[in-house]
């Protein structure tokens, strides 16, 4: 350890204690990244603060040394967004993992960053509400990183993102500043909202030490659908018919080749005898007597059309369960292959040409490639997955998949669409911000990142370089 | 007219055409302020531009004469944020009020943002949809207000505020620049999210020129009930009987001057014989045979508890839209006693407190004036109303309230809550801004006004000065 080091070691010793200022390299590698494993991890020293006056003693030691933090949730990004690759300071929230309050009436939680999805999903349970932002890392992500993401997930058709749900924030400015934004009001006409800046921010502006959550009434007896579909474009059909009939809670699709990666993987039963190129999960609040009615008939005049070829309903719970794990467990059944994830969005009535244009690039230009297509096409996000062949060695295989990336981007910005959809930015899609954002609003992200963040030690690197 | 004033309006004419440029008296008097009536008019010119192009050109004249742009919708602002004191140019979007675009599949309106709000509820409704922002002042408010002050209104508690409803915005800056925020995707993790920034901003950091709106589906027939309560905070209790058990779309309340002011003014009929301190109006969506089961039994144990004396429920939409008006039209029967606006939230958790205190305050400090109490209670949101005297001349009115307004907002700082909840800041709350905005706040509210409007020409003097 060089000297400097150790005198910065010693600083954040004081403010947490010598248990919580990790150095060994085993702990700096854990710490130092994220899902994305694509990125080298060379953090000085990981420090775990327990409250809202650490961090901000920690961000004035950061100041007076010069040197940058990265923030680490649960590290379930998949852009890179928590890699310390240059020697910075991982300030790691999981000592701050406490639920603060609940008041019922006004059904807010007052969660500390590190909360974890799934621990405010089971709050809210037992308190008979609901967190309805859900995705397959909910069992180790952190509130703090999904705020700094503005994470969507499996239900966005009907509760939106994380976004709608934050109704408060303090955070810790790059000056060391505390702001306490909104403050759990529903209305508030006071000027700029500076809690929407910060969420989705990636924490280039500042730490999140706090948030005001809001709960919703539980959905009434969710009742799932899943649907053989063979051409694609088809799907939207079947969303339009379901959708003016039914409230949606979810719509989803994935691909024969997703599912059987599942079914070998998990050791699952294929949902029914037939085998389709695509299939469509659709989830509805089964509220009153003639929800269900009108699902079976929707269901039989898509299959009438020739939408659907076949398809099932669950009848209980527990096979809801079952026939959501054959798209929630897709991504954790294609980890082992490395995929070169694309999580691109359009407007949904764009869907259909789009993708189609879309299949046809990927097919010419990856024909080595096993492509795997799943996401929630309900609301025009889909992920494009690409997986690594066994021989090939991983950075050669991005290195590929980033140069047709462009093709893919380009083809996303002709349909007005989005590079990241609910991935973010980070690092791996910094090169290509400028397909989703004019060269205007690139200057103006910079002009405001130096107004939160003037000695950029907030994350650099991620996003925009200023 | 002085020459130079003659030159900046000879560059105007060229832009749209002379038309097109009023500066007689009567039309500068008309533009140059909102419905708060409290400011003096002094415009240089009106400007009614067409088209974005009108209005790029129209800041480029801004920029180059260094005279500041005041912009202007339908002036039913109650804060002064669209008053031209300082010889201004005033920018009226009058002329760009068409619906340029909708799909039925994406659910999304492309409007111009001189489209009034209720020609988009008209429009909705004619394609079988719902834009369900809603209040007083709909049949005059333009979208592009709306926006800039992200408008709240009667049905907030089930679809929120302007905000949740705006995906997609083209601004024009302070330095001319238009920039084309989120393109109406539903999903698009890119980085900072500048569309929310500009919501409620006032026009001080640019102009918005064009929004991309979200629809949703029709409520089934709406119910209303209409119930009287003798003590304020039991309509707190009602509130929490009601919406455990049915999904409220409002719960207002009002206190019998407020109604009686109604009644006398419209030649409306009392609702039922008891009068009551206080009526709670709460509408739901009557989508299933037990909903109004579901409301009957709340009744009836909110009568058996003692938090209710009296009530009805509409039998029919012209019975539900009758009792709406007893609240609807408290404003505009009020309008003639010069009423001095209080718009304040709390999280609605506070709300029972913080009124009692809040009672007690004004019924100590305004002896000779009459307090109208109404309002949006069910998000925490209470507007109160002090009439003007006859005799007592209108400036000396508002100072004598400014004064009290002082001790208001420390109570309203002290719970923890908004100064104005859906009235926004403009010039009449911009010297009690403090109260909801710490001085970190106001500070980075400055910066980024430089950020996105250097040459301060965009609506200066309104929210804050830099």
């Amino acid at each position: 350890m060089e000297s400097s080091t150790e005198g910065l070691v010693g600083q954040l010793v004081e403010i947490v204690g010598s248990d919580w200022v990790k150095t060994d390299d085993v702990e700096l590698q854990y710490y130092g990244k994220d899902w994305t494993n694509v990125f080298h991890s060379d953090p000085i020293a990981i420090v775990l603060p327990s409250s809202i006056e650490d961090v901000q003693a920690i961000v004035e030691v950061a100041m007076d040394n010069q040197v940058a933090l990265v923030p680490s949730g649960g590290r379930t990004g998949l852009s890179g967004g928590a890699v310390a690759e240059q020697h910075e300071i991982v300030v790691a929230f999981d000592r701050m993992n406490k639920i603060l309050n609940f008041d019922a009436v006004d059904r807010q939680v007052i969660c500390q960053p590190g909360v974890i999805t799934e621990q405010l999903q089971q709050f809210a349970d037992d308190n008979d509400l609901f967190y309805p932002v859900d995705f397959s890392s909910s069992g180790s992500s952190q509130l703090g990183g999904n705020v700094a993401t503005n994470a969507g997930g499996i239900k966005v058709i009907r509760y939106g993102m994380t976004r709608n749900w934050i109704l408060g924030m303090k955070v810790i400015t790059g000056t060391g500043e505390i702001l306490d934004l909104n403050r759990g009001l529903t209305k508030n006409a006071t000027g700029y909202d500076f809690r929407h800046l910060f969420i989705g921010s990636e924490g280039t502006l500042g730490l999140i030490v706090e948030l005001t959550v809001a709960l919703c009434p539980k959905p009434k007896d969710p009742k799932v659908l899943l649907l053989g579909v063979e051409q694609l474009t088809d799907t939207m059909e079947v969303l339009k018919a379901f959708r003016n009939k039914l409230e949606l809670t979810a719509f989803e699709f994935f691909s024969d080749k997703a599912m059987s990666h599942v079914i070998g993987e998990k050791g699952l039963q294929r949902p029914f005898e037939s085998i389709c190129s695509f299939y469509a999960l659709i989830e509805f609040e089964n509220s009153a007597e003639q929800d269900l009615a009108n699902a079976m008939e929707q269901f039989e005049y898509c299959l009438e059309k020739g939408w659907i070829v076949d398809g099932t309903i669950s009848q209980s719970r527990a096979q809801a369960e079952n026939l959501w794990r054959l798209r929630e467990d897709i991504s954790e059944s294609i980890a082992k292959f490395s995929p070169y994830k694309n999580d691109i969005s359009v407007k949904v009535s764009k869907v259909p040409e789009s993708l189609e244009e879309l299949d046809d690039l990927v097919t010419q230009v990856y024909p080595e490639f096993e492509i795997i297509w799943f996401g929630h096409i309900g609301d025009g996000n889909v992920h494009l997955n690409i997986l690594k062949p066994e021989q090939l060695e991983i950075g050669k295989f991005y290195e590929s998949c980033s140069k047709i990336s462009e093709w893919v981007f380009d083809l996303v910005k002709k349909y007005g669409g989005s590079i990241s959809a609910e991935h973010g930015i980070g690092m791996l899609k910094k090169p290509f911000l400028q397909y989703s954002r004019s060269p205007a609003e690139l200057e103006y992200m910079k002009a405001i990142k130096r107004v939160f963040d003037p000695h950029n030690i907030m994350n650099p690197g991620k996003l925009i370089d200023v």
